[in-house]
This record gives C-alpha cells, sequence and structure tokens, in this order.
C-alpha cells in the first residue's frame, strides 16, 4: 500500500501556510472548526460568478441551474451516510440548529409529562439544552448516562438508564472532549427495545469514520458542514422518512408551504417542509464540494495516517511528567484532552499561541463533563490529515520549554502611579515586536499582581466572559476615587489586568469613562491576539469597571 | 451632479457577462436574490484562504482574528440601519429565520387567547406563516390591513384593524409584489397608540433605501443578506434592546449559555443568547462587505438612475396593450408585477427565459395577496441598479415578439405509436441545438395535447408541485396498460406533458417503472432549464404517474 503522502495532501489547504506573527501555524483546533481545501473554496466563489439565483421557483434557466447543483448536493449527502432518499436530508444551518428542530417540532409534539429523555454527561451543549428547555416545556425527565473509565458512554450501566419511560436517546457518536467512539449500535438496540428514537451527535464522527444511518439504525443523525471540510452556516438533519412525515414543521414561511391563505395553510412535502425561507444555496453547493474531497480521500492510507498521528502524539505527551489525560486509554482519533499539572489551561493555550500553535482551553461547550471529570477545563488538542509528525515535535519542544521557563521579573513597578505605569507599559511593549515577546510580558506583568484573598472570591466579584475563573473587586475611595483589585487562577488574565488597571486604577468614573482604552490595546498590539468578545475576558473586565463606575 | 456610469458598476457583477445559451443572461429577478460584487465573493474566499476559526473560543490567535471580522460584520449592520447598540444585531440565517424567532420567542410568552396580530394582506408567506402558527398555539386572532388601489397598506383603514386588541403589528417595508414602501412610520405610530409592537419586514426594502431604525421607531427590524448583495444564508434580526432582553431565548446550545449544568442553565448576554451554534462566520462577514459596498456606491446618481429604469419600464410596458398591472400606480422602485391578455404567466416567463431574461412568474410567496387581487400569478420585473435601458428595450422587443408570433405546428403527429412518438421528439430535438428552439418545439407540442374536458379538473387530479394549475388522468385500460390524460393552463406544462407521455403512454406498469425517463430528458436537453424539483412540475408530473401505477 502507498504510504500517505501528507506534504502534497497540505498543498489542497492553503491557509497552512499562513504565519501566526514569525511562527508557521500549526493548527490543532480541527475539532472546533476543520480548515478548508481549495476546491471546496472556489466551488462556492464559482456558483456566485457563474450560476447565483434563488432554488425552487425556476421561471428561468439561472434558477433551474441553481435549483439542480442545490438537490444534487442533497443526493451527495444522502449517498456520504447512506439514507434510503434524499427526502431524509434536511439542511439545516448546523448541528445544533438541526438538534433544536427535533427537540422542538418532535418534543412538542410528541414528549408528556413523565416522559424520560436519556443523555450521556459527555454531551456538548447543543445536544443538552435544547432538550432541557422542551423537558421543562413538556415536564418531561432527562436522565444521564455514565460513562467508563476511558470516558465512553458506559455499556454495562445503559440499562439502568434507558427502560419503559425512556421516549428518546441523545449521544454523541464521538464525544467532542474525549475523543472516543460511544457504543453506538447497543445504545441504539437498547432504545430499541423500549420503543424509544435515538438522535445522534455526529458532529465529530463524519470527519473520521464512514457513516451508514440505515447500519446503525438510528433515527435522527445530525451534523455540520463546517467539521468536515465544508463552509460555515451548513448543517445536515437525517431523519426517517416515515417519522419526518409525522413531525410538524418547525420554521415556517416560503419554500415549506404548499398553499397559504388567510385561514388556512398546508405545508409543502419531505424535505421542504422543514426548510422554510431560501437556504444556504451556495453553502450547501460548496459543502457537495467538500464530500467530493472526503470521497477523493478515502483511501486506507490516510486513516492508517490518522492512527499513527493519534499514537505519536499521545505517546510524546505522556512522555511528559507533568501532563494529565482527561480520561484513560488511547482515543479512537487524533482529538486528545488533557492539562498540566501547575499550570493553568488557559496559559497553556496562550503560550502556545505565542508560538504560532492553535489549539483549545476551557470547557469545549461540555460543561457538565467538566463537572462529571472534576475539571475546572481541559485542553484539546485536535488534528486533522494535514497535520504532521514534525507539528508535534515542534508542540511537544514548546509544552517542554514552557515547564522549564526561568523564573523572570517584570520590570514594570506595581507600586508607580497609574499614568507613569501605562506610559512604562506602552514604553515596554513598544520594544516587544513579537506576539510571542508581547505575550511573555503580558505572563510577567502577571506576576506582579497582589494575589487576592480567597475570601473576597465571591460570586459577585466572578466575571463572566472569561474562560478561565477570574475576580475582580471596585471600591470607591477617597475624591471619588476607584481602587481595582482582581485576581485569576490563569497567568495571562492576571497580566491583563494589570494593564487594564495600570489605565483604569486610581480614578474618577469621569477619567475612566473618558480613558480611550481601545486605543491603548491597539498601541500594545493586543487587539489582534486577543478576542474582542469572549474568552480571555479583556473587554469583560473593561465592561466590569465602565459598568461598576457608571 | 455626475450621471450614474452603469457600465463601470456592472464590471463589479461577473456574473452579468455569462451567457444563457446564445444570449446575454438579463437578470430581472433581482428581488428573489441579488448578485454579488466581486468583492463580497473575494472576502468570502479570503477569509478560509486566510483567517478561518471558530469564533469566541479565543485560545488562539487565528480565532481571535476571527471573531474581530466577525464582530466587527455585526458592528457593520448596527452602524448601517443605525441600531443604538451592537447588542441589537442577531444573526440568523435569513428573514423568515428572524421572523419565526420573534413570533416564537417573543409570542409564547408574550400572547394570550383572544390578543390580535396585524398583518397585511400584501405579506411574503414569511410574515404570514409563523404569526398563524403562534397564533394557534396560543389562541391569537390574526387580523389584516386592506390595501388601496395601489397595492399599499391603506393609511384611511389602519385605525379600523388595529386597536386595543392589537399585540403587535407586522409588515412588509415594501411589498416584495407590488413594490410600493408602505405608510410604516405612520402605521407604527398608531400601532404605538395602542400599545402595540411593531415587527418591520425589510428583505426589499433595505436594498432600495437607507433604513434608520430609531427613527423609524420600529421594535423589530428584519432582512436577509443576500437580497442586499450579500451571500446566501445570513440574515439580521434587529431588536430593541430593552425588548430583546425580556425574551427568552430561541435555539440552544453552545454560544448562547453562561452556564451549563445537569440541572440548570443560565444564559448568556445580548446578542450571544440568540445565536446558539457556530454562526456562519465566513458569510457575516462577507455581508460586512456586501456594506462597504453600498456604501461606497450611495450616490445620489445610482438612486436616480433606478428611479430612470423604473419609469422608463413602466412607461415601455404600459405601451404595450396586452399588458396588466396588477396593481394601480407606478412603483417606488424598480420592481414591477403585471400579466399579459390571454398568455399564461408561466408560458411567458419560459418564452423570455429562452432569450435569456431571468424574471419570475408565480406567486411569488404572496398567496393571500394574490387571492386579494384575484389573480392566479403574475410575472414580476425586478431590476438592480447593474440593469440598462438596454436590457429594458429588449424585453419589451420580447414580449411584442411574443404576442404577434405566427401560428406553427409541431411535426409530431399525436395518434402515433409511443415509442414511435419517442423516437419523433427525439429526432426533433436533436435538430434544435438552442434553447431557445427547443423551448419553442415544447410549446408547439403543447399544441397537439387534447384539451380535457373542465369536469376532470377536480381536486385529486391536480398536480401540486406546478407553479401553474395542470392536472393529470391516469387510467387503467386492458392488459394492464395505462391510458394517460393531462392538461394545464400553460402551454410549457401541456408541452411537457406530451414527452412525458410519450414514454409512459400505453404501457404496463412494469414498463413505465422500467423507462430511464431521467436519460431521456437528458437526451433531449431538458434538465439544464427545467428545475429537478419543482415550480415547472416536469418531475412531479413524472412522480405522479409512477407512484400512481406502482
Amino acid at each position: 500500500m502507498k504510504t500517505f503522502d501528507v506534504e502534497a495532501f497540505r498543498k489542497h489547504f492553503p491557509i497552512l501556510t499562513q504565519q501566526i506573527e514569525q511562527h508557521n501555524l500549526v493548527y490543532f483546533d480541527n475539532a472546533a472548526t476543520m480548515q478548508k481545501p481549495l476546491s471546496v473554496i472556489e466551488a462556492e466563489r464559482q456558483f456566485y460568478l457563474t450560476t447565483n439565483a434563488n432554488v425552487h421557483r425556476g421561471a428561468h434557466t439561472l434558477s433551474s441551474m441553481a435549483t439542480s447543483l442545490f438537490e444534487l448536493a442533497r443526493v451527495k449527502v444522502q449517498k456520504f451516510i447512506n439514507a434510503s432518499s434524499a427526502k431524509e436530508i434536511i439542511w439545516t444551518k448546523g448541528t445544533t440548529e438541526s438538534i433544536n428542530l427535533i427537540a422542538q417540532a418532535w418534543g412538542s409534539e410528541f414528549l408528556s409529562p413523565g416522559d424520560e429523555i436519556v443523555l450521556s454527561y459527555a454531551e456538548h451543549h447543543a445536544n443538552i439544552v435544547p432538550w432541557q428547555a422542551i423537558a421543562k416545556q413538556k415536564g418531561a425527565k432527562i436522565k444521564w448516562l455514565v460513562l467508563d473509565e476511558a470516558g465512553r458512554i458506559d455499556r454495562a450501566k445503559l440499562t439502568q438508564v434507558i427502560g419503559n419511560k425512556t421516549k428518546i436517546v441523545c449521544c454523541s457518536h464521538l464525544s467532542n472532549v474525549v475523543g472516543k467512539f460511544n457504543p453506538v449500535e447497543y445504545l441504539i438496540k437498547c432504545a430499541k427495545e423500549v420503543g424509544a428514537l435515538t438522535l445522534v451527535d455526529g458532529a465529530q464522527a463524519v470527519a473520521h469514520t464512514q457513516v451508514d444511518v440505515q447500519k446503525l439504525g438510528c433515527d435522527f443523525y445530525v451534523f455540520s458542514a463546517h467539521k468536515l471540510y465544508g463552509p460555515t452556516g451548513v448543517g445536515v438533519l437525517y431523519g426517517r422518512q416515515s417519522l419526518l412525515e409525522q413531525v410538524s414543521p418547525y420554521q415556517f414561511g416560503g419554500e415549506m408551504i404548499k398553499t397559504v391563505s388567510v385561514n388556512e395553510t398546508t405545508y409543502n412535502e419531505l424535505p421542504f417542509k422543514f426548510e422554510a425561507g431560501t437556504p444556504n444555496i451556495a453553502g450547501c453547493i460548496a459543502f457537495a464540494q467538500a464530500i467530493e474531497f472526503v470521497s477523493q480521500h478515502q483511501q486506507k492510507s490516510l486513516y492508517q495516517y490518522k492512527q499513527q498521528l493519534t499514537r505519536y502524539c499521545y505517546q510524546q505527551l505522556a512522555a511528559i511528567s507533568a501532563v494529565r489525560f482527561v480520561v484513560k486509554e488511547i482515543p479512537d482519533i487524533p482529538l486528545i484532552s488533557f492539562y498540566l499539572d501547575n499550570a493553568h489551561q488557559q496559559d497553556v493555550a496562550a503560550a502556545l499561541d505565542a508560538k504560532g500553535i492553535a489549539i483549545r482551553a476551557g470547557h469545549h461547550c461540555a460543561m457538565p463533563l467538566m463537572s462529571y471529570l472534576d475539571l475546572s477545563g481541559c485542553l484539546r488538542i485536535s488534528l486533522s490529515a494535514y497535520n504532521t509528525i514534525a507539528e508535534i515535535d515542534y508542540l511537544i519542544d514548546c509544552l517542554k520549554m514552557l515547564m522549564t521557563e526561568p523564573a523572570e521579573q517584570s520590570n514594570i513597578a506595581s507600586n508607580s502611579a497609574p499614568e507613569e505605569q501605562v506610559s512604562e507599559i506602552l514604553a515596554l511593549f513598544a520594544k516587544q515586536q513579537s506576539w510571542d515577546n508581547k505575550h511573555r510580558q503580558i505572563m510577567l506583568l502577571g506576576k506582579t499582581l497582589k494575589r487576592m484573598e480567597k475570601a473576597l472570591r465571591t460570586e459577585e466579584r466572578l466575571i463572566t466572559g472569561c474562560e478561565s475563573a477570574a475576580w475582580l473587586d471596585i471600591s470607591q475611595i477617597a475624591g471619588g476615587r476607584y481602587l481595582l483589585r482582581g485576581d485569576s487562577d490563569a497567568k495571562i488574565i492576571r497580566g491583563l489586568m494589570v494593564i487594564v488597571f495600570s489605565a483604569f486604577n486610581n480614578k474618577t468614573a469621569e477619567q475612566i469613562l473618558a480613558f480611550d482604552i481601545h486605543d491603548y490595546f491597539l498601541q500594545l498590539g493586543l487587539l489582534k491576539h486577543l478576542s474582542p468578545s469572549r474568552g480571555n475576558g479583556l473587554l469583560a473586565i473593561v465592561e466590569k469597571i465602565k459598568t461598576s463606575v457608571s
């Protein structure tokens, strides 16, 4: 067998040659979204350049051509997951909407008080919160499947949870945190024995295994295009035809109707009944190209290569003594979750980012799983077939370096007056050209922040919008000025607090509100690297201060 | 003032140089979806080539950059419609979803039995069916605003409908059929007087006027990107902040939560509360570029040019004696709906399509308006600033030609045996290279179809999936063979029936099911021009026959 040519494969993905500051991009966040091959990007572009028109309103050739491409895309998806009819393929905007559609449209009609919905502790929020909402609405109950030590749904304990009151069992095919295939076939069998339906969240699985919905025997299967080389804004809901026919529409509008009058409206057939409004035409057509791309690269050597990446990455991480995997056993796919002893996950992720390595830190939209594993969060490395052994080596080197970094001191004196601190910080950062260096300075600044007493770490001092826990104490002192104190589990947040405090501390409300903090961040070169809305909490800190004083 | 340079403007839209068979594309279907300027297409492509990452999970630079662009796009939309905060801008997948969100999330909480929802007869289905659904759910009533002779909501009769029971008034800023601005400011004033909320459907208006939601004073304003030079799969819901804060989430999942546990979930702030799941990141960013494009071309001369197109097109159409406008008075934008005496709208649209002109025929997703105007459907011409006077002249020439075409006869004998007919039709179409000629042959074939007695035109013989009414009669005769008869208001459907009947008539069920009709259509060169799913009903006829005999 030919070995997998990763360098040739990488050429399909132009983004992989990007530089993050002075470093080559190492993209290890594939479980969040995958990169797109050129052929997919081109498919969307070509549609707009040559064929763009609305679909299903075919009074003209352009519209007919667009409709043909759009419906062919549906057939591609049908064949890709081996559904028995294209009518079973509903376009949505993503996995989340697919699940919401079923939870609402099916649930509001078929759930009764006392009915049970079975989920696992390892589900993504998208497969939890819609069910919590409909359960509350209908008086149904949620029951939880426990996990074994490897993080899979525990086969042995299934029948303790699935029973005669169970109406639907919803679980991921492959967890987005532990990277293990759940025993879905067995689970579906158990559900069938009690007459319950099954919904399988395939968001992570479709990129790593060939899905056959008929062989699985599930009732619903959902996934997103953007986690399978496709564009954002496109998702799929597969549902058994006879079942979908019983479910009332979810959204209402054009496309999904047969007739509308002031008194009565009749609905269209499948799949259109569930597709109100103009769909994401170009996105669906580009997704068909993504499926084509997958088919062209379905060679055994690619799967073996991914297995090789999984084993190598796992072994190399295991060799670092501070590494703690969140579950036992090597994962089934190159998706590994862990944390480091004595280092906050957000600090590790930020330090790796400064080296050009993109990984994910936090709760991974799976807070119940974090509680179940008794973690506040973790690091997740998720690889794709375009990643390399060399990239893993680089990651390991960076992690080792991180563990052994000598203690440095910041040049900024924590007792300077705020105005001086602002100038000192500006001067300091002006000298650091690379993000790597700026990042190190933030971490060093973090060390200058006086730690907050445990007693002050209360709920009302907690800042929401930070991936790591962070607290802020704002008290008014003489002359209407404010004294700011703060703390966080993550050094990077403590460093950012020093920067924010330098601008705001010991000032009046007027002075705080008048200070152009956005410009300050811009001058420091922070905005490109620190998300402006959530995640690192930079703006959350600013907003909390501004709201408190105004 | 400089005059508008349409030729320079057209250069932004590569699709306009497309050929539909031997003809230049004349795209007069802009109200269904607009063409995209190259800068918008490039914005989406560049995002995937350089910055693609998931948003709001910013542990790395790429994600921060994607989040920045994504949130900047939101601010662009905010400024574009002059909302007071970016928190008031919710990304959806389109106008239809925006309306569904409000109808469901607001309606299920704030509507009570006996409450009244006020709509106008001119609404698009997207602004009717969601309200019918929630009204039924909550025992609320729908009341209808009547129109004046020009097709606008009748100001004089507003207060007869809006009253103390009114909870919300929903209407289009600009109708997608009559092309007239509704008196929304007055309407909003009347609604406010009775304490009712207002939702304005701006899907058509945003491309033709500068929207200022604060000046309007509406509570909700909704529109789609794809009708404003933007990509498909992106929509906007504007809502007043204080109001949105009272409304519970619509969809549930990642992004929209603050915390999730097995027992309790708390929701995120605006706007994220309403944005569950990975959004259409690339689409939203490309839409920001579309808004940028609009801003760059907001010169007065462009508006005046569109007025010139409106007047010219209206006057030229008015000069054709067979033209009947669906409402009185010239429209406010270049969107004109009409029909021709003695010609079915679908035949006219198909004939124009054969000349490369893309217009829309049918009910335009506004069936209640069609009933109100006592029409089965109509033709709609909708122009954009990239359309030209020369294109209008060409349209008018084609329409005149259509009115005066000499009566021709088809060479196909209606009494041939089916096998012979198939060969005859294949031979005939093989000689017709252009779609124009093939189209004429279909029309001629239509003339050979024996008309069906009025008594046979029953509900159960009606074929759904045809834009024009069509009936099919299938009866079994000797030897298990089937006799097919059919009729339609549109000649083109009658012609297609002749083609389908040639393949199926006087055959057994086995023979019908064994015949490769898809290959037959392919050989005839029909599939590219006749939408495979709905609209013209070609496949609807085939499906009805196959279902009936199997």
